[in-house]
C-alpha cells in the first residue's frame, strides 16, 4: 500500500509509492555533460570573470584556493533603489540584490566530493563570510546559497562551484519553514528540526551518517528518492553563527554522503541548497534551525507535481537511507 | 534592471531576468524521445490494459474515441481505509486515491494538438464525468487532472493521454489558491481571477488568444518562460459544473495555443494542470475560480528555485505573449 507523509515543518504532502520502489541502479541517471575547453574558473583564467570580492589563500604557493566573484550574468542588480511598482492587481520591485559565484577550488575539478575536507570547509567558510558582509546591504532580507551540480541539475559551468543570491524579500519556502517551525515551537515549546534530529538519531532508519555535531539523514517526508538534509545537533537559527569547528564536521560529512550518492547512483546530478533564517531584523526567528537539502536529479518533475505542489516518491526513504548507509567509504 | 514580481494569489515571487531575456529559439528543446513499438494505449490493444471506467464512442464504426482506465501502475490504491498513522513528530495516511488514464484518442496519436476540436472536447467532457464520478467517495477530497506530454516532461508512453489523481487530503497548491483568493474576495469582495481576466483583456499585452467564453494568457508572475493560464470568463470555482458550449471553446483555444507554441518553439515537452475547487463538503470555496495552467518545458529548474519556491524567468510574460501572438494558425 503507497503511503500518504506530510512534512512535519513546510505541511506539504507526498506519496511514497512503496508498490513500485525502484532500487539505486534503476534511476537512469542523466549524464548531459557541461561543455568542455576554455574554463573561465581556473586559476590563471582569473580576468575572463569579474574582480573578486572575496578571496581565500591556501599557502605560499598559491594564488587562492576559493574565490568568490559577482556572476557575470546576475538574476539581480546590486545598485538601485527598492522601488515598488503596481500595475492593476499586480505588484512588483526592481530586481535588486546579489548574485555571486564561489569559484570552490582552483585546480578544474568538476566534484565538490573531490576536494579535501579542509578545502570543503574553506568553501562553508567563505558561504558565511558573504552572508555576514550582505546582512549590513539594509535593502535585503535574506541570503539563500546553492550548488548546482551537472547539466541535468541546472549548472552551465563545469568548473565546481557555488552560489549565492541575497534577495529583498523573503522566499516562499524559508517563509513556510518558519512559519511551520514557530507553530511547532508554540505548541510544544520546542524546535520541530531539534526533534526530528533527536527521534531519528533514536530510531536510526533514516540517518545516513552522523558524527557528533552534524546528522545526515533522508527526511521522512522525502519528495524526491535520495533527497538528503545534514542538520547540525545544536540548535541554531542561522548558519553564519556557525564556527570553524562545526564546518569542519560539516564538510567531512557532506563529502561522505557524495562520495556515498557517487558510489550508489553513478555521481548523480544534484542540487544543494542552504536553508538558513532571514538577517536579523528584529523578527523573533529563535524557533528556525539552519540546515542543508541536497537533491539527487533521478526523476522528472512532472504535471501532477507542478499542478499540486505534491511529490510521488518511488524509493521510501527508509530503503534510501539503508542503501546508503551500506556503502563503504575509505 | 531584473523585475521581481508577486503572483497575487499564491503570493509567489518570481524574477523576469529581463538582461538576459530569450527569444523561442534560443531555447534548446529536449527531444528526448519515448519508446516505440507496441502501443498498450492503441486501439486494438485493450486487453494490455485495466478494463475502462468509462468511454466515449465517437460514431457507429468505432468502438471508442477516449477511453478511461485505472492506472496500471497507481500512485494510491482505491480500496482500503483513510487510517491515519503517527510515529513521533511525523503524520501520515494510508494511500487511498484514484490514478487513472485518460487515453485521447484510439489511433496512435502523440499530440493533442493534432487531435479536432471536437475530440479535444470529449476529453475535457471525460475528465469532468469522472470528477463527478469520484465526488461520491467519501473517502476523498479532490481531483487532480494533468497531462505530461513527451519524455521530458515526464510522460512515458507516446500515445496522447491525461491523467487524474483523486486525492484524501487537499494539496498544498490547491489550498495556497484558495486561501490567496479567498484574501484578496475579503479584501475586495470580487474574484482575484475575474479580475485579472478583465485587467488583462484590457490591457492586451499578455493576452495570447481569446473568444467570448475563454481567455489565454501568459500570467504576470510567470515562473516559467511561455508560462500560459487558460481562465473562462464566467465565474465558476468548479470545472466540472463546465457545459458543452464552454467546453468547445476550451478545446479551440487549448488547440490553438498548443498548434502556436509547437511553431513558436519546436513541439515543447510540455505539462497542462486543471486547477479546480475541491470537492464539496460544506466549505466555502465561492471566491475560487478553475483555470488551466500550461508549462512548456523549456529550462531546468534548479538549486535557487528548490531552495527558495522563487523562479528565474528568462523571458517576460509580455514578450511570450507577444512571440505568440504574431504566430498565425490556418
Amino acid at each position: 500500500m503507497p503511503m500518504l507523509r506530510k512534512d512535519p515543518i513546510a505541511g506539504r504532502w507526498v506519496i511514497i509509492a512503496t508498490e513500485r520502489a525502484k532500487r539505486p541502479r534503476e534511476y537512469q541517471v542523466d549524464t548531459e555533460s557541461l561543455p568542455s575547453g576554455f574554463c573561465p574558473f581556473c586559476a590563471g583564467n582569473e580576468d575572463s570573470t569579474p574582480d573578486p570580492v572575496a578571496i581565500y589563500p591556501k599557502g605560499a604557493d598559491q594564488d587562492w584556493s576559493v574565490r568568490v566573484i559577482p556572476n557575470k550574468f546576475p538574476a539581480l542588480q546590486t545598485t538601485g533603489e527598492l522601488t515598488p511598482h503596481t500595475e492593476g492587481v499586480y505588484e512588483g520591485l526592481a530586481g535588486v540584490g546579489a548574485h555571486e559565484v564561489i569559484i570552490e577550488a582552483a585546480e578544474h575539478v568538476s566534484d565538490l566530493a573531490a576536494l579535501p575536507v579542509d578545502q570543503i570547509a574553506t568553501v562553508l567558510r567563505a558561504w558565511k563570510d558573504r552572508i555576514n558582509d550582505l546582512r549590513n546591504d539594509e535593502r535585503l532580507e535574506c541570503a539563500v546559497v546553492f550548488k548546482n551540480h551537472g547539466a541535468a541539475a541546472g549548472a552551465s559551468l563545469e568548473h565546481t562551484h557555488s552560489q549565492l543570491i541575497a534577495l529583498p524579500i523573503i522566499p516562499k519556502r524559508l517563509s513556510e519553514e518558519l512559519v511551520g517551525s514557530k507553530r511547532y515551537y508554540l505548541a510544544h515549546d520546542r524546535c520541530v528540526y531539534c526533534d526530528i534530529v533527536a527521534q531519528e538519531l533514536d530510531e536510526g532508519t533514516r540517518v545516513v551518517c552522523s558524527d557528533d555535531k552534524v546528522v545526515a539523514l533522508t527526511p521522512f517526508a522525502s519528495r524526491f528518492p535520495f533527497e538528503l538534509w545534514i542538520l547540525p545537533r545544536e540548535h541554531d537559527p542561522w548558519y553564519e553563527n556557525s564556527d570553524d569547528e562545526l564546518f569542519a564536521s560539516v564538510a567531512a560529512v557532506l563529502k561522505r554522503v557524495l562520495q556515498k550518492l557517487n558510489r550508489a547512483l553513478d555521481s548523480p546530478p544534484f542540487n544543494l541548497m542552504l536553508h538558513s533564517a532571514p538577517f536579523p531584523d528584529g523578527d523573533d526567528v529563535s524557533h528556525y534551525h539552519w540546515h542543508l537539502e541536497l537533491i539527487p536529479k533521478l526523476t522528472k518533475v512532472a504535471g501532477f507535481e507542478w499542478g499540486t505542489g505534491f511529490y510521488i516518491n518511488p524509493t521510501s526513504p527508509e530503503s534510501a537511507a539503508e542503501h546508503l548507509r551500506e556503502i563503504e567509504i575509505d
